[in-house]
């Protein structure tokens, strides 16, 4: 059974999951191949999986688990983590654990095995959207359930075992550090300023504009100032917005059109590069008062976004000691290729 | 120039570094290749590297940038940090920067290009840890460089771009993250008890035994119970100890000792695996005022150590959203499998 530990010494949460150990390894980071035999998110094997979760069918099919979807959500198989179990804290001297408790799920981005996001159509990607705020808004309904991280891994050196275009969901039952961190640092700048430190950022940035890639739609693409990796991009509403699972369907569209355009640029820019992309949005407000956080306060401070990473080359030890990067590449000028990208298209 | 840039969302820095872009790709990730001509760290291409900072030469040979060295350390061609110019503070709006300083060094463990490690007799490792004992001193000269890390990059898919044997060391103007985030836990730790954190849970460790892997010399290497990575191991020495560069010779010898053990064990066990590592250690004394350390605090509460992290599957979205790390193996069983090693070699 998968046990989340403690680390004593950085104050933070490693899952321990030997059941990630089984899982098929189809696509080693050193040699990618685009078939595994049955690929089970394919439409017509989805005997392969566990049974669905949710799926879009718009009118068409048999019903669940049967083919006729554009986008189907299902448990993983080899989860990091279950919803089974409840939760039990155990404690020896300084080590700390939870056993068991959270959820993982995987989300089909298409029933083809080979159309990925850049290519397929706004509405399909809008299906995409609407899926992780559904199953977003799902997982909140267990109060166990912290925090959920919605994220995709593209090709094998960015971390995909599976070929299949597909996103995942983590739900843990702790805030994970690097969420906790942000949050932090959002509620610190607010306490002093009365401000949102995203609107702030974002307002600096339209008005200097050397990083901003595009914006439109109410939606903004920049090269983060510190980026962490060459052509990292940031998506954000450009308006005031803490939960992603506010989001109307209307904002859905407009989202998924940035979000198509944006990994079409970097496609063409760095030739299909491995890529990861996150969501940062606000915790499980059942959560809140493990963290002494206070809602109102958080809904001032917190503002979703969504973060890309190409991942061109593996971390190195410098990276693991220090939590520091190193990015040899220039922020302006990876916004200003990608800008450029948009022009050559006739934009 | 290289740049140090703040990161307002999680209050972190980023290096960007574009002269990195252009160091040679001996060995991507995906193609490892044990040829590269000329290999600038090879005996005999001294003339290859920037002139030398130091050199292990036991009388031997013609001075330095010449033959006859056993252990060589010279600055990094392609630098993420330079020390040659004066710290600048940028400040515009919500986005801060440090410009340009720091230090970026190569310790080139062995003459020859097949020489790894874990092979060498455990006096050539001492050498090597005496390198990083003088380095550590000599960054410490500078008041600017608040902390150095030494590491070690082992094969592409683990960030090494040049497969000759060798460490690194980078000095940063700034404490990183990491760094921190464990010594302000090490301190909290003290201030509630009194006690250091690692003294504490090497007690705790020693007393269980079921994550140790062995004990010798005064020195300590066992399975963390959060272990991020299958078959993390940490070496500590068993006795408090703040600072690396307070190691006699004779206890190098001994860490020496430890060290090739680990690392040949590991190189049983998962068939010579990518690795990194990196030093804990204290940092430079003259940067504690801008984290507001007590330096008798520190030296109660720090504890330095070597963490030796198996890379066999990259890094994927969910650790770089959450910074919470999935780990698919049982430290426990990890521990015993390395201790089973020791047993089989008929020690």
């Amino acid at each position: 059974m998968p046990e989340i530990r403690h680390d004593p010494l950085l104050d933070r949460w490693v899952i321990i999951a030997p059941e990630r150990a089984k899982r098929p390894q189809e696509m080693p980071p050193a040699e990618p191949t685009a078939q595994a035999q049955p690929c089970p998110f394919c439409e017509g094997n989805e005997k392969e999986t566990p049974p669905e979760l949710w799926a879009r069918r718009d009118g068409r099919g048999a019903g669940p688990d049967s083919p006729g979807w554009t986008v189907r959500v299902v448990p993983n198989r080899f989860p990091a983590l279950t919803t089974s179990s409840p939760v039990r804290h155990e404690h020896t001297g300084l080590l700390k654990s939870i056993q068991g408790v959270g959820a993982h799920e995987v989300i089909i981005e298409s029933p083809g095995h080979e159309d990925g996001l850049a290519d397929l159509p706004p509405s399909h990607l809008q299906s995409v959207l609407e899926a992780y705020r559904l199953r977003l808004r799902a997982a909140y309904q267990d109060s166990r359930l912290a925090y959920a991280l919605v994220f995709k891994n593209h090709k094998g050196p960015a971390g995909a075992s599976l070929y299949h275009p597909h996103s995942q969901l983590i739900a843990t039952p702790v805030i994970p550090q690097n969420v906790r961190l942000k949050l932090e640092t959002a509620l610190k700048h607010n306490a002093r300023t009365g401000t949102c430190l995203l609107c702030s950022l974002l307002h600096q940035e339209r008005t200097s504009g050397t990083r901003v890639i595009l914006e439109a739609d109410g939606f903004i693409a920049l090269a983060p100032f510190a980026s962490r990796f060459p052509y990292e991009v940031m998506i954000a509403p450009v308006r005031h917005m803490p939960d992603f699972t506010d989001m109307r369907n209307e904002d859905l569209l407009g989202l998924a059109g940035m979000l198509k355009d944006i990994l079409q640029r970097l496609k063409m820019a760095l030739d299909d590069p491995p890529y990861n992309y996150f969501l940062s949005t606000a915790p499980n407000p059942a959560a809140l008062e493990q963290e002494e956080w206070d809602a109102a306060h958080l809904k001032s401070a917190g503002h979703w976004h969504l973060e890309i990473l190409p991942r061109q080359r593996p971390p190195a030890g410098f990276e693991w000691g220090s939590g520091f990067h190193i990015n040899p590449g220039i922020p302006e000028d990876a916004a200003q290729h990608l800008r450029e990208i948009g022009t050559k298209r006739g934009e």
